[in-house]
C-alpha cells in the first residue's frame, strides 16, 4: 500500500522520463491525446492554442492562450519550450523557420510542415520523389479548369491548397458546367486551388509512420479508413487486405516520409484503387484520427511515439497487442441537444460492448471498441 | 485532419462520458493514474490532498489543498462533488459516515473503509465470513505478546493495526527477547498491535475485484507480487500457478469483497503457502499497485474499472490482452542524486523493449514492460 500523503515530499524534482518541455501549437484532441501520454510519462507539454477551454486544456502542463497562426505569439511560446512540434499543419511556418535557424529545435522541421500545409506543393514535393499519385494540375482561371476538366475526365476533384481539413476546401464538378459555382464554393480562384484526376477508390488506407531523431522509421499496421461525410467514420485495424497490398502501402508511406525532415509521427492517407495501384491521398505531420485505435490496441501509441520521437528517445513497438480493433467516431456536436443524447446512447451501448473503451474528445466523444 | 483552431467552439458544454464530479480523498500516484483514465473518458475528478505538487495535481481537474484526514475539509469537498471514492484508505472514514447519512454517495462504503483501515479489525472482519487467513491475535502487554509467542512460535509477525503499508508497521520477532524492542519499534502497546501466526508462502498474489454498484462482480486475473524490502518490485500477470490455484485465490478474494459495501475496484493481496493453500493477507478498497499492468495488458485498466464501478456504469472486461505481462517498479528517490541516475538508466533500458510502456508517478517512475 501505499498512502498518497507521503508522496512528493522527496526532494528531487520532478523529472520525468524526459527532462523538457514539449511545446506543442494547437490543443484540439490530437494535443489532449498527446498530453494524456505525456501525463503517463512524466512529460511537461506546454499547449499554444487560443480557446481556453480547447481539450487540451484540462491535461496539459501550461497553456498559452494565443494563436499557433501568430509568428509572435509562436516566438514567446518557444522560450519555454525544450522542443516544438505541432498537433495541427496550419500554423506559422515561416515562424517556426526562423526559429529553427536561431537554434530551436521543432520537430518535425518547419520545411516538412511548409510542404504539407500547402496540398497543391505537397503533391508538387511527392511527386518530385517519384510517389504515386492521382493526376493534379493547378488552375486558376476558368479556361486553365475547363481545359483540366477536358484532359482528367468528369468528375473533377477540385480542392483549396491551403486550410483543408474533413473534407473541406474539396468539391466535385460532375460537368463542365459545374465549373464556376464550384470554384465559387471553394472561394474562387483567387484562394488557391487546383484539381486532381477522380480516383474511384476501392478502400481508402491509412498509414502512421514515425521516424526517431536519428532518421529510424516504423510503421504501424496498415487499416482502412472509412469516411462519412468526409468525415473520418470507421478505422480497422489492420485493414483487411492481401499481404502484398499491406506492403505496397507501407513502402509508400515510408517512402514519402522520408522524402520529408524531422522526427514525430506522420500520418499518410493512401487510396487503394480497384486496379491494385497505391495512390497517396496527403500526408499530416503528427498524430491523426486514423491512429486513435493505436492507444488501446497497440504496444506504443502514436501519442507515445511522438513524444518518443521528437524527444530522441527510442521508437517504441507499433505493433498491435489485439488481433484486431475498430475505432468508431461518434459525432453529435451539429445536433444540439439531441445530438447529444444520441451520442450518450452510443457511449453507453460500447461501455457495454467487452473490449470497448470509450474516449471523450471534450468536442463530442469517440469510442473505440476493440476485439 | 481536424485542425484545434476550431474544437470546443461548439455551443454545448462538456460533459464526458459521465456528468459527474468525482471526488477522490488523495492525489498519489494511484489518484493520478485515475485522473489519466477520468481524461480519456472526459469525466471531471476532484482531488483531496494536501500536497500541492501530489502527483494527481497535474492532471486533475481540481486540486483542493486539503488533508483526507480532515473531517472538516472533508466535508467542505464533498461539496463539490457528485461521488465520493479514495485512493488510500487512511482517511477519515468518520467524517464519511456521517456524509453517508447526509445523502453523500461514497463509493466504496465509508464502512469498507472502516474496516479495512485498521488491519487487526479487517482480518475480524474476514474471519466472520470464513475467509482463510493466517492465525492471529490482538496483543495489548508484554505477557499477552509472549502468551502468542508461546502458541504461534517464533518468528512472529507483530504489526501495528493502524497506517501500516509498504511493511511499515511491521516487524519480525525471531525469539521471545526480541519481542519488548519489536514492540518499541513499532510505537509501543498503546499503538495498537496484533500477532499473526509466520506464515511460509510459496508465493504472494493479489487479485483486483471490481463491484459495481448493483453489485455485480468482476475479477482480474490472479498475478503474482513479488516484493523487495516490503515494496512491491515486480508483479507478473498472469501468475505462473496451476488454473486450480487461480480459481481458488479468485474465490477468496471475490468472498472477501463480497463481505464489503460499495462500488470500485478492490485489491485483495494473497499468500500462497507451500501446501497449495490460499490464505487473504489484506485487502485495499481502491486500485493498487499490484494492477498497474492493467493500464496496458488488459481491455479495461483498473483505474477506468474504478470509474465505471463508482459512477455506475456497466464494468468492463478485465481480460488481458497481451498474454502476459511483467510491472517491474523502479525506485530512486531514496538514494539522492545517484537514485535518479540509476532510474534514468532503467528507464532508458526499459524504452529499448519493444513493447515496454514507461510510467512516472511524479515521485519517482515505474515502468511496466510486458510482452
Amino acid at each position: 500500500m501505499e498512502p498518497a500523503s507521503t508522496e512528493g515530499q522527496s526532494d528531487p524534482p520532478v523529472r520525468g522520463v524526459a527532462d523538457r518541455v514539449v511545446g506543442v501549437l494547437g490543443g484540439g484532441q490530437l494535443g489532449k491525446m498527446l498530453c494524456q501520454a505525456a501525463s503517463q510519462m512524466g512529460i511537461k507539454v506546454a499547449i499554444l492554442d487560443p480557446l481556453k477551454d480547447c481539450p487540451a486544456n484540462s491535461v496539459c502542463h501550461e497553456h498559452v492562450v494565443g494563436s499557433f497562426n501568430d509568428g509572435v505569439a509562436v516566438r514567446e511560446f518557444a522560450k519555454r519550450c525544450d522542443v516544438l512540434t505541432v498537433e495541427i499543419e496550419h500554423v506559422d511556418a515561416v515562424a517556426l523557420e526562423k526559429l529553427e535557424k536561431q537554434g530551436v529545435v521543432c520537430e518535425p522541421k518547419a520545411s516538412a510542415i511548409t510542404i504539407i500545409q500547402d496540398k497543391y506543393r505537397q503533391k508538387g514535393h511527392f511527386s518530385k520523389f517519384g510517389i504515386p499519385m492521382a493526376d493534379f494540375v493547378e488552375v486558376d482561371t476558368l479556361s486553365s479548369i475547363e481545359k483540366a476538366g477536358e484532359i482528367f475526365g468528369y468528375p473533377l476533384m477540385v480542392k483549396s491548397k491551403r486550410l483543408a481539413y474533413d473534407g473541406r476546401g474539396n468539391a466535385v464538378a460532375h460537368d463542365k458546367n459545374e465549373l464556376s459555382s464550384v470554384v465559387s464554393s471553394l472561394g474562387g480562384f483567387e484562394h488557391g486551388l487546383y484539381v486532381e484526376r477522380w480516383t474511384p477508390f476501392a478502400k481508402e488506407l491509412s498509414v502512421i509512420v514515425a521516424r526517431s531523431r536519428d532518421g529510424c522509421t516504423v510503421c504501424y499496421p496498415v487499416v482502412e479508413t472509412i469516411h462519412k461525410d468526409n468525415i473520418c467514420h470507421l478505422v480497422e485495424a489492420p485493414a483487411q487486405i492481401p499481404e502484398k497490398m499491406k506492403k505496397l502501402a507501407t513502402s509508400v508511406a515510408e517512402k514519402a516520409i522520408k522524402s520529408l525532415e524531422g522526427a514525430g509521427v506522420f500520418a499518410v492517407e493512401l487510396f487503394l484503387t480497384n486496379d491494385n495501384q497505391v495512390l497517396l491521398n496527403e500526408v499530416a505531420p503528427r498524430p491523426h484520427n486514423s491512429g486513435h485505435h493505436t492507444i488501446e490496441a497497440c504496444y506504443t501509441s502514436q501519442y507515445e511515439q511522438h513524444l518518443r520521437a521528437i524527444l530522441g528517445l527510442p521508437l517504441g513497438d507499433p505493433a498491435m497487442k489485439a488481433p484486431a480493433a475498430i475505432m468508431y467516431n461518434i459525432l453529435g456536436e451539429d445536433e444540439g441537444d439531441s445530438g447529444f443524447v444520441l451520442a450518450h446512447q452510443l457511449i453507453k451501448r460500447a461501455l457495454n460492448i467487452p473490449g470497448a473503451s470509450v474516449h471523450w474528445y471534450a468536442k463530442p466523444g469517440w469510442f473505440s471498441p476493440h476485439t
